[in-house]
């Protein structure tokens, strides 16, 4: 097995669990948050300020390097780690979420997806087995089986027919994976909204043993109590010695719910897409640093924050840069809310050595201004 | 005095010396090439980034910080250096060449410029007595005088008359300058390319005796002979005890051949900005990264480079980055170009305390594909 989970303690409070995933290259603490590089790069940050900010594990984008510059290229680079000089986890998703949403330019069938390259319009196909090549070529430690994510809201029967697909796609992943023993296949669950499609799916995919289970086709829309209600009775049905992946997911209220469902690991683009739009999160909420109230504001953006950036610049300073379209304003807020999001998953593995994860929630929830589950970013 | 010119080594084979000038800030070895931070900020470096480079000191722009953000946020945020978290030396400009750039939306008057702001069309006006408000209010370590810089070509009347007016627009920047205890004031010689206004514009500012002098009105169009010639006879007539600034030079070729003329200090745009549009200077000439041929070329951008990118990162990595439009293969370009500007001073430094900058020169020139003084950048 290329990964394999280690269970250090279970929160008395909640389905809440610290754990450990091992993998070829290291170890991930959990719960944890992956951020997002899509491009082989997270936006505006190096490896190294990743690692500054102990970031144990990113994600990549399989549909993305498919397109440019090519998985050919990168396996000739020697995989993704040598080629984005990042030597922990990497993650790779199966290119399944973003041909979906290409919704016009793209037909499935039970073979797979053809689709048109959002770049230059060139004709393209992705399928399970497809999707596995490109992973194999990636050399990432953690892959996705390709899925279909149904939208939201959709009919029950066609999410009933698009997950019994699923369900036989990632049986051709499991076939065609090329390299078990150094990159884990992890597989997606789906069922849109519907209690009985996403048991169903759990069942038919843990059957197939895989090394790690996803779910997916949350976050697309969805009120935030439907996706709590949607692991609630999902979650149960994964088993207790795989980790758990919540895919899509990275507001910081849906980090501590999900953790405390026994979720393991997150990944969003919510904090580097904000932050090049100037939105922080803090501890006391979310902080447009664009505002005009900022411009003689010499604090950090978060009094409570240890971050390279709360550390050396003004809300003055990053509010300038971010007017004055300098990229190192980008760098600073995105430096920042990554950190944020890390440093929040630090506190929740904390919170549930403590036996005190809901009591955190509380207290987390009200600086944060938020009230309700619908409610936060 | 706020700053002091400590000579170390005068080269035996040219004019060229190494020195070293003592700031409030610290030491900056020359000859010395500053990295341009326009808007308090070096475009996608961090200031650890710069010092890793070891830049010993950084300019930036007065006309772009009194419209955004304000100098007087910047003196409320404890000066520039705290603004920017830089505490190394700063140089700024006055302000006057970027004024006289904006052509039709500008009046010169001998009171000052009346002139509108590029961002919003304010109308706003610039003298020497609000040049040296505004750098005093910055803090910076080295303030430029106001001057006119006239374009090229321009008719030696309108060159002797502006020359002129420079001369006592500098002893009003000498008679406002508030600190000069801890900020120095370097005036700018003018004179476009006539020899008799050159050592005029000398003999007057020297008469002043300010603590450096810079030779302006160059790097405007010209020919890079003439710019040499005007050099041959402008450095001889300032004095060996200060610092000699040659203003917006940053080409390797121009940077060489003004150290071999006796110039202490440099700036220049061109690193960064061509760093930019992907654009490399390496031991082995410029390199174009975008280009096809660097689609799966595994080496680093220059083999005899020892900087962050070139340690790290492969020329198809940071070819995928700009082709895909993100901001972190900037940052690689960018630091590669800065560090090849700063080595290529250390470099010249070392060939002027062996006495043979004039073999260096030419030993370089080849590498680099420069086979005349008007080729290059």
């Amino acid at each position: 097995m290329a990964v394999k989970y280690e269970l250090i303690k279970q929160c008395k409070q909640s389905g809440a669990r610290v754990g450990r995933v091992h993998t070829p290259h290291g170890v991930i603490e959990t719960p944890a948050f992956m951020p997002v590089g899509t491009q082989a790069t997270v936006k505006t940050m190096s490896p190294e300020e990743l690692k500054a900010m102990d970031a144990h594990i990113i994600l990549s984008n399989t549909y993305h390097l498919f397109l440019r510059p090519g998985h050919d290229i990168v396996k000739r680079a020697g995989g993704l780690h040598s080629f984005m000089n990042w030597d922990r986890p990497i993650l790779t998703d199966s290119g399944g979420f973003q041909v979906f949403s290409l919704s016009e330019m793209r037909k499935i069938t039970e073979e797979g997806v053809n689709f048109r390259s959002h770049l230059n319009g060139d004709k393209l196909f992705l399928s399970p087995e497809v999707a596995m090549e490109i992973q194999n070529a990636l050399g990432s430690d953690i892959m996705m089986a390709f899925d279909e994510c149904p939208p939201y809201p959709a009919e029950y029967q066609y999410v009933k027919q698009s997950t019994e697909r699923t369900s036989r796609w990632a049986e051709r992943c499991l076939k065609s994976h090329a390299r078990p023993h150094d990159q884990a296949l992890f597989a997606i669950v789906q069922g849109g909204m519907h209690k009985d499609l996403r048991i169903q799916s759990a069942k038919d995919l843990t059957s197939m043993d895989f090394p790690g289970y996803a779910i997916g086709g949350l976050s697309v829309g969805e009120p935030k109590h439907l996706m709590y209600e949607v692991l609630d009775y999902t979650v149960p049905e994964l088993p207790a010695t795989k980790p758990r992946y919540l895919m899509g997911v990275g507001s910081p209220d849906a980090l501590v719910e999900g953790a405390i469902r026994g979720v393991d690991m997150f990944d969003c683009v919510l904090p580097t897409r904000i932050a090049r739009n100037g939105t922080t999160m803090t501890s006391q909420g979310r902080l447009v640093i664009r505002n005009a109230k900022y411009a003689e504001d010499f604090g950090p953006l978060d009094p409570n924050c240890t971050c390279y950036t709360c550390s050396n610049y003004s809300r003055a300073y990053i509010r300038h840069l971010l007017k004055a379209d300098e990229t190192f304003g980008i760098r600073l807020t995105t430096y920042h809310n990554l950190h944020f999001l890390l440093q929040l998953m630090r506190d929740v593995r904390q919170a549930i050595m403590d036996d005190r994860l809901l009591d955190f929630r509380d207290s987390f929830f009200e600086s944060y201004g938020l009230h309700n589950n619908d409610k936060g970013f």
